[in-house]
């Protein structure tokens, strides 16, 4: 009984558990595909079909929801034409242990409904879309993805991470970079193998046939004494948005190293101890957003302008003031679900003197 | 003085400063090319030129070095045909610092030799490998690299696995993954361009153009007793070897979930609490190790024959006998330079309760 409480506080945290066993399972997946309650989302242009839910009848602010769609409704739009993209995304947890606990252990037969509910991603092209749009009125198409992404619910947007990851990668990555033939689409879409016999991408196991996961680190950088953080901007961000400076983990790097170098390209600031916090995947297009904090030893901004536009230290009041009563005439900081705001948090959370 | 201090700790485990900025002053990394300081470290395969050192006259074993050898040995391998590659791999940092100091912050006019001492890694063709080979008769390719690689002392391993990673790279993404085409190496080897023009990975900034670093998550996983550890063995391990289980992180996951999903895919045991502990760069091909604790909530252990071959839960007091005795006659786990015999001691080093 604690086992499963453990269990679930851990896995209720996640939507779907993603069987990578059934994605080499063809008969299983196909039998799924057209199964009455199989779930699917739809993307077109890597940018979700989404809903506003709760909005009207509820004293609430409406919320974004993904689209769940059924068989029924992609039917028309699937394999039709070359463009549409299919991706197994796993089954539902929720179910799944209610079943477990229904079936009490016993084995199925092979051709036994299993009762998991799968769910899938399917890219379509533009006039699809449109036909899509037109049946389902209330639904459209979340663009740009940034930030909207930022409003779906936690657990959607893992999966929309993974979903969103998967397709991009698909889009970008159409020919083998080894020897540049054409590929096709296997395992549930998460391989990509080479049409060209005589390979080296064929012989053993290669990344190129994997998606790409791409590792970012994200530091709050905290100022030797204790009570100032150190917030950066691009100048494509909104005016006035600071946040926590970040950048692409290097071939051969650690993450401590990775933290350590950005921080001084980026602001010319020394850092010494590194720590990490939390990590969200990011889908523009497939990065792992790897949180930290970091010790300044040093204090002195020096901004690459080639990277940033600006830099400083803002103080704890200050930062508090913004993050929690809202105060945004000074400056502002990204929304609750991104991972910097998270990071700033846990910051202003944390004892004074480190 | 305290801030300088605090810098070296931090900054003197590592050998090289990346100098990224660098990459893109196509004049300046000609004339260190060619300078006389300059170091190159020299692959073929992909597998490291190094010699053996302090093995005669010292008592100690002998140590696996780099090769660094100058412009005038190599000046005979570079560009002389196709398949060399040369990637800057950045400046040595203790002689920067020295620099820093000699200058006193003077800022260098143009042309003024900047004392910088840079490093490159040359790849060269197998006929040019022969060649290198009989003019340095004490040096040798490291083959094969794995687990060779594990005898470098630490700052060099780092080198290594930075321009392994970049080489890696470059020998199995010659194509562009958008389109097909050929591409061109630039910015000192860590960008490629595809060569067609109206690519639609020429609009804006992809992925598809910068060197890849995968994820992977690696974790000792410890039994909710707290005095026991699960350790697992693939078949193409050497007889007797285990090690912490280890996995790809997927799109749209986060680190804590990659190493509960892995953990029960490969051994059925359930896991709660996942901490972060250190990480490593791995360059077979281009891997990035996170090395995590993970608290089971399980303990049944269901093996996936596909995956792992065999996955056991260990007492504390095994582990410490192969460890620290080096008692090799049950069963022995990687040498101390691999990521997984510093999980171990970890968890070894920490209290028996969690
Ligand atoms: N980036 C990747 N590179 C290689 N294998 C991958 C990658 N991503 C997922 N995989 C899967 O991981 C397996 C190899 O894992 P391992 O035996 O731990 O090296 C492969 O057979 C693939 O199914
Ligand atoms: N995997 C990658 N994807 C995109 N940009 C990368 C990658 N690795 C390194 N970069 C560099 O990071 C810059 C973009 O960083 P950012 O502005 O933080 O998105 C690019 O201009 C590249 O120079």
């Amino acid at each position: 009984p604690n086992e499963a409480k453990e269990y679930e506080n851990y896995f209720g945290l996640t939507l779907l558990d993603r069987r990578s066993d059934k994605r080499t399972d063809s008969k299983w997946l196909s039998k799924k595909q057209s199964h009455p309650t199989t779930v699917y989302i739809v993307f077109s242009n890597l940018s979700p079909l989404v809903t506003l839910s709760g909005g009207a009848e509820s004293s609430q602010q409406p919320e974004v929801k993904l689209c769940r769609l059924y068989h029924k409704d992609v039917e028309q739009f699937m394999s039709q034409t070359e463009e549409s993209t299919l991706i197994f995304l796993g089954v539902e947890v929720q179910f799944q242990m209610n079943r477990l606990a229904a079936c009490n252990g016993r084995v199925l037969q092979e051709d036994e409904e299993d009762g998991l509910v799968a769910w899938f991603a399917l890219s379509i092209d533009s006039a699809s879309a449109e036909k899509c749009k037109q049946k389902h009125e209330d639904c459209y198409f979340l663009h740009p993805p940034m930030p909207a992404l930022l409003q779906l619910p936690e657990k959607e947007a893992g999966v929309v991470a993974q979903a969103r990851s998967v397709l991009a990668w698909h889009s970008r990555y159409r020919f083998c970079p080894t020897c540049g033939s054409a590929t096709k689409i296997e395992e549930g879409g998460y391989k990509k193998t080479c049409l060209k016999e005589d390979c080296p991408s064929l012989q053993g196991v290669h990344n190129t046939s994997y998606p790409r996961v791409d590792p970012v680190v994200i530091m709050q950088v905290i100022h030797p004494d204790g009570n100032h953080c150190l917030l950066g901007r691009q100048k494509r961000f909104p005016s006035g948005m600071f946040t926590c400076l970040a950048g692409f983990v290097e071939p051969g790097e650690t993450i401590e190293d990775a933290v350590r170098r950005e921080v001084e390209e980026e602001s010319g600031v020394k850092v010494g101890h590194v720590q990490y916090v939390s990590c969200q995947p990011w889908p523009m297009p497939s990065s792992l957003m790897i949180g930290c904090l970091a010790v300044a030893v040093s204090t002195e901004i020096k901004v690459d302008k080639n990277e940033i536009e600006d830099a400083r230290w803002f103080t704890r009041e200050q930062v508090v003031e913004v993050l929690i009563k809202g105060n945004q005439r000074s400056f502002f900081v990204p929304p609750s679900r991104a991972i910097a705001h998270q990071l700033i948090k846990h910051w202003i959370g944390m004892n004074a003197n480190l």
